[in-house]
């Protein structure tokens, strides 16, 4: 299951219960390539169909991601159906795959978390980042808007008054002012990022993930409204167990051994 | 007015202007019982009736509400009938008691605001918590997903992104966190959270009381958009008030002694 | 297009690539008259049809602005139908104008941002305060609610939690607290607001145009569906420049000059 490592990769890594992502473009603080892209997609529908509680995404070495890959745009980006295919289906494939993945999404943030690598962070449950990531998407420099999904992901996020200040005056974030936004779930020192996260990722998977999978869905929905499966899970195993080890004053076992 | 004190009560108290609302199940930090969200739901659609001008709900002794009661969900959780009952009569009837309530609610809140407390906060419109108090939603341990209403609740008051950190990670956050998302109004020194939101309290009963019932009404509202009812205040007594003793700089008198 | 300058006016000044828009009412704090906000209307619709890449709006002296000029309102107020036309024509217009601008538009508050303040000021896209600014709409004190699009607006920007407070309990926000939430983008020393949003219009204005105008219309949207004319931009020139200018590591020219 894990790719072969090269520039330009999407890596996955399952250990036990989780699925470990890694960003992988070296050269460019992992600026995503098109391939890239496809591969994001790839990596998070072999997820969805693993057993995979937890995922935990981060850049390799020092920084998260810092954009797209722009060396590739001369070759496809001034023709308008081409430039619509890698916003609508390569871009929008790799990020709704994150999106529609039913396991939580922990993102570990190191350095430059730019432009490709909000999107990517905004599609994550819980944020951990370093004290001196930074955050932005100044693409106004490049001569072009953030394309529609990726603004509304972006601003429903971050929140319309830091997506605007990014966008329109490609205003730079510190993490300390997304941790106070709500964005950052943790800031903690650049050394600490991956621990942190890991451990995060690690008490994830030892929560109901039936549980988790539910309550993802419930999020992603438009109205609140319950439906017929809202409450099907109320004969479940995870459940009864659950409010058993509680009712016992023990810890819950919800199988995370037997995977 | 004033229910008879017992463990497992919502316990209602009017004074002058003001509905008192204590949560009380102290041998549980206020858990919520199926009985309580039933009085809550009798409580605010009794104080929908009466004059109140300004609600105060708070948790008996040192915590605010630590979740729901445990030990009767053994009894109903695991049919999924009566589980649907729960969540859409029992739990929304009391939630949407309080979102119905025309009176602006001041929460003051101490030491755990847990899962049905986090909720029943989220109702409220005004929240001073003392700083050392805790929030979090960590039913991923108990093996159920927040129903659907009441994570469209919590997350729209929370913010998503701290919502999903609560619900996917059993991550809890400190005062400080949420008042710097704009959750709480005020953090204050743990002694002085009763103070402080009777203090608010008596300041929004001051206020006009017409003006703030249109306010919640407005508020409330899907898309924001007047109709015909929108300026039919004009010519009131209320709003002629406010601004004559404006112009007059004195303090406009809304008729909070007559009451 | 240097607008007389008067006691109860909106003056706007065309400075190259930055339009600056000054509400002037010095006697009282800038607080907007009726003709204010006709002449605000009017200020945007101009700078809609002109080349402005950028816009500036503060208000003159110490203060952003006070709210509403209430020695008006007994005038015209109590009666409903004036009521209704004063809202929805002449507050919406100059609003709306404002939301409709597709320039980028930068505020910079010092002092009292209150009331109509804060509704002008959530129609920018960034916001530089001074760190003693005070942000709040005490309107319960007037006897009338906020009318539902301004409502809208105001809750959508501060965050509906914010706008509780400040509608309900007529609670005032320091500055820094609006930081945290992220609707203030930069809180500075007072003496350092002008310089300060000034830096920000004139890096904006070297950004690429058209890209703005862009972002500004898909930020816009209700749902963030691409159309026809989303890609259109694939072989424009801005688009090209920019792309050109990171590969070869030289700052774009997005023709400011020229203008």
């Amino acid at each position: 299951m894990n790719r072969e490592s090269k520039p330009g990769s999407i890596i996955l890594l399952m250990e036990g219960a989780i699925a470990f992502v890694r960003l992988r473009n070296p050269a460019k603080f992992n600026a995503m390539s098109r391939d890239m892209w496809w591969q994001l997609k790839e990596v998070f529908e072999e997820i969805q169909q693993s057993r995979a509680r937890c995922v935990l995404i981060a850049g390799e070495g020092a920084h998260f991601c810092a954009g797209g890959d722009i060396s590739e745009y001369p070759s496809f980006r001034f023709d308008a159906h081409q430039l619509a295919l890698f916003h609508e289906t390569e871009v929008w494939g790799g990020l709704s795959a994150m999106l529609n993945c039913d396991a939580p999404i922990v993102a570990a943030i190191a350095g430059n978390c730019m432009g490709a690598g909000v999107e990517i962070a905004s599609c994550c449950d819980v944020r951990v980042a370093g004290e001196s990531a930074k955050f932005g998407a100044p693409i106004a420099r490049l001569g072009f808007p953030m394309a529609p999904r990726e603004a509304g992901l972006v601003a429903a996020a971050l929140g319309a008054n830091v997506a605007r200040a990014m966008l329109l005056a490609a205003e730079v974030f510190p993490a300390s002012r997304l941790q106070d936004t709500g964005y950052l779930t943790r800031v903690v020192a650049d050394a600490d990022v991956d621990a942190q996260a890991s451990d995060v990722a690690k008490r994830i998977a030892a929560l109901a993930p039936g549980a988790a999978k539910m309550n993802k869905q419930i999020l992603r929905m438009s109205k609140f409204i319950p439906d017929a499966r809202t409450y099907a899970y109320a004969d479940g195993a995870e459940h009864r167990e659950g409010i058993a080890a509680f009712l016992h004053k023990r810890t819950p076992d919800f199988g995370l051994d037997e995977k």
